[in-house]
């Protein structure tokens, strides 16, 4: 016993220059010894003295480890006769093989069959390194956030009352923001809404699952454009969606393509402000058509109106949920675009028959983001920050746009880029030989990052072309982008 | 026609007080008519001038309105002809009735079946007003919270880097945040994890919704500690899981009863270090006696560590992670109790086996909470301000406990306060003809909000009780509300 417990024991390794105690390592490498079955339950522990005199600590140090680990219930002690391993640490008769089989033999774990299925469906999404450059999409223009106001409003709030700013909000989200966005909603959107029909998510993709959990059963088919967003399909996936890609053209949405792919469609989800990726806009008789559609299936639809703000002329597109006579648009908004992706803020639009659904469910399970955030977010919106900002990105990103069209129409290549009405983002028409995949490996390999059409397609379409991004990107960066991406020589980003 | 539209038009209400200018008070009252059906598609509009005089404005401001109606599509100019409503909005053939029709006749919404089956299973939750009070559960003690240290940290962010702090970040969370958790944990909690193993989430719940998603098929059977925590319950339940109402006594819970309810059960979920909402720390016996039962069924255990931190003396009782030699335990752990709640901060450690898993969820769907808020909370681990703040609030959270033990046991009253050894709240035993309930009502009547123990209880149980949460009340806050529990005169607090 002596030689065996000696063998064990020196296989605790104690470092000295460690930032943990020395009786912490040990009791933590007794311990693991106990848990593994190298001092079997009921064996008595060799006396402190000959411990401290094998591992080469103090006395001390046996007795404060051996004393945690009884505390613990790893070790009894029996007056005047030592210190023994617990014997509720036997294991049990008939799994005494088991106990000693290496952990790499432990039965695969078992995962749902809904999300087996839904792991095979997911799109790949790569999440790119998030450097402020040509041509990254989902960047908006970090450099000309109003950060002065935003952190003067925050030091306000962390000044303030801590039970407000600190504790449990309420779950739909802080009254006075679904007071601010419904308002704004009203004078940008043209939505009229009472702010309980407002729910403040984590995001959008939080809102995507949450609508996705709530109105699809399995399998369910959901009308997705193609080319579409990555994120959003994911979610409404991993809640059981089949999506069904529908073409999309000059006006957005096919209608009638997706009548004849799935006149049986539960939802439909779409981008009708500004196409994600191709950039236009759903003209009004499709944005019709689209709503009577949905009448017919008796389906939802959902509006995913992710910078619906960023439009370049004074004339704005109202949103679709503004012609929504019906109440059959799902309105998903986010502040990622509009103020900046790490602020964490989306929220549902819920139509009047679902509020007492989404009411149940924020109330039972969901918590949304931060309670400060909101705070700050509704006096950011409230004070007149929020649209002083969006028309002035507005104007920063029209004239991003227009240098990234001059510099398209000056160079002599075939590369022909979509013009686009808001946002920042659009699509560049390749030549059919080129090969759109490689031509963004060497684009990284000179610092400039974009994206294949083909990684927003579910369903292979015709053309062939990259997606560019421009809301982060400077003038400069922009034309060196483009020279790079048309294969001439230009100076390294 | 004349009649008619002026009929209409002059529904059309112009506040002059109001925010909104005139001229889009007016564009959105148009449209309304239009949309609805009150000027029909093909029909011309009254002359501008006829316009303005019917409606009370100039005429300007009506050709205003019309050249939003007609860039939108609703209007057509015909030169020389006049303005029309657009063909567009021609109602289809078919549906000439159903356009007419009141919005409350539209068919009620199709929910899922499965949310339809949790919306049924939901336990009701309260979201109660949040004062730091007697003798409120979930909110720790805000007042104590070193808000300088953090406004400091915070502060430093919002002037650094603006890729990182306001972009998208890793979507499994910071790498430096799940690197100072995995310390933390293997100081604090004895668990040994890689950061790669960390996924960050807004809070604890979104944690609880993503494991069921995962893991859980429909009607999957979970053991639910009984009486056990609500919220949690609610996420598992809106992902399919049924749950399986376990008892637990002075060991926590009993697994030999688990066993005899569903040995088919796919997943345990358990408050191990201190159980919500008796109180109890599991034992040692019942924690081997989990981890066999849940090898011998091949199901995994979700450990909800909430708030295991807080442990009275300085012997801690590590997590059920921590001997979780088959990797059977997903911890899932949240910053709420030990910074506040509205930081939004939590985390799963998952599993070596689900690794893969979770890292594709987090990609594909999920996005967490904030980059700059989890930038914030690991510099605040990692200057060491995490762990002394633990230290404080560990000594004031017992002394708030022993203000309520002593004043449990000088009153003249039949209340027995259970005795715990962490956290900040705790059981009070009423006598078994005192009805819960109205004690209830009467107390917050009194301004003391506190929780029938019923309320936390899937399926009925024997005690009768009430839950005490202790973290934010103040001394005398304490003793009053005990007071005005037991029946005796106290001054309202």
């Amino acid at each position: 016993m002596k030689q065996q417990a000696g063998a064990l024991l020196s296989s605790i390794r104690i470092e000295r220059g460690s930032d943990r105690k020395i009786s912490v390592q040990l009791y933590m490498g007794l311990r693991e010894i106990i848990l593994t079955g190298g001092l079997e339950a009921g064996k008595r522990l060799p006396a402190s003295r000959t411990l401290a005199k094998e591992i080469g600590v103090s006395r001390t140090t046996v007795i404060d480890a051996i004393d945690r680990l009884v505390s613990e219930g790893m070790l009894v002690s029996r007056v005047g006769a030592g210190t023994y391993v617990s014997d509720v640490l036997a294991p049990p008769q008939t799994n005494a093989q088991q106990r000693d089989a290496p952990k790499d033999e432990q039965a695969e774990p078992q995962l749902s069959h809904r999300f087996t299925v839904a792991l095979d469906s997911f799109a790949p999404r790569q999440r790119l390194p998030h450097k402020s450059q040509a041509f990254i999409t989902a960047l908006p223009a970090l450099e000309a956030f109003p950060m002065t106001h935003w952190a003067r409003i925050s030091a306000r709030h962390l000044r303030g009352n801590r039970d407000e700013m600190m504790g449990y909000g309420p779950p739909q989200g802080l009254d006075r923001l679904r007071r601010s966005i419904a308002s704004h909603l009203n004078a940008a959107r043209g939505i009229r809404c009472r702010p309980e029909q407002i729910f403040i998510t984590s995001g959008a993709q939080q809102a995507f699952s949450v609508i996705g959990r709530v109105l699809l059963n399995n399998g369910d088919k959901v009308w997705y454009e193609n080319p579409g967003a990555i994120g959003a399909g994911n979610a409404l996936v991993a809640n059981g969606a089949r999506l069904v890609p529908v073409p999309v053209d000059g006006d957005g949405l096919d209608v009638e393509q997706g009548l004849q792919l799935a006149p049986d469609f539960r939802l439909a989800f779409v981008t009708p402000s500004h196409q994600q990726p191709l950039g236009h806009v759903m003209s009004l008789p499709r944005r019709l058509a689209l709503l009577e559609a949905a009448k017919a299936a008796n389906a939802m639809i959902v509006e995913d109106d992710y910078d619906g703000e960023f439009h370049f002329s004074d004339r704005v597109q109202p949103a679709l949920k503004s012609i929504d006579t019906q109440d059959r648009v799902i309105y998903v908004g986010t502040f990622s675009k509009t103020l900046f992706p790490s602020v964490r803020l989306g929220f549902i639009l819920s139509p009047g028959s679902l509020v007492p659904v989404f009411d149940q469910v924020f109330t039972s399970w969901i918590s949304g983001p931060s309670t400060a955030t909101q705070a700050i977010v509704s006096d950011f919106m409230d004070e007149g920050q929020f649209a002083t900002h969006i028309r002035m990105m507005r104007r920063l990103y029209k004239a991003r746009y227009d240098v990234l069209i001059e510099a398209a129409n000056s160079l002599p290549s075939s590369i022909r880029v979509q013009q686009t009405r808001s946002g920042f983002h659009t699509t560049a028409y390749l030549d059919p030989c080129v090969d759109a995949g490689a031509l963004v490996e060497q684009a990284k390999g000179r610092n400039v990052i974009t994206a294949p059409l083909a990684r927003y397609c579910l369903a292979p379409v015709e053309q062939n072309a990259l997606v560019l991004g421009f809301g982060s990107a400077k003038p400069d960066g922009i034309q060196a982008g483009l020279k790079i991406l048309s294969g001439l020589p230009a100076l390294d980003i």
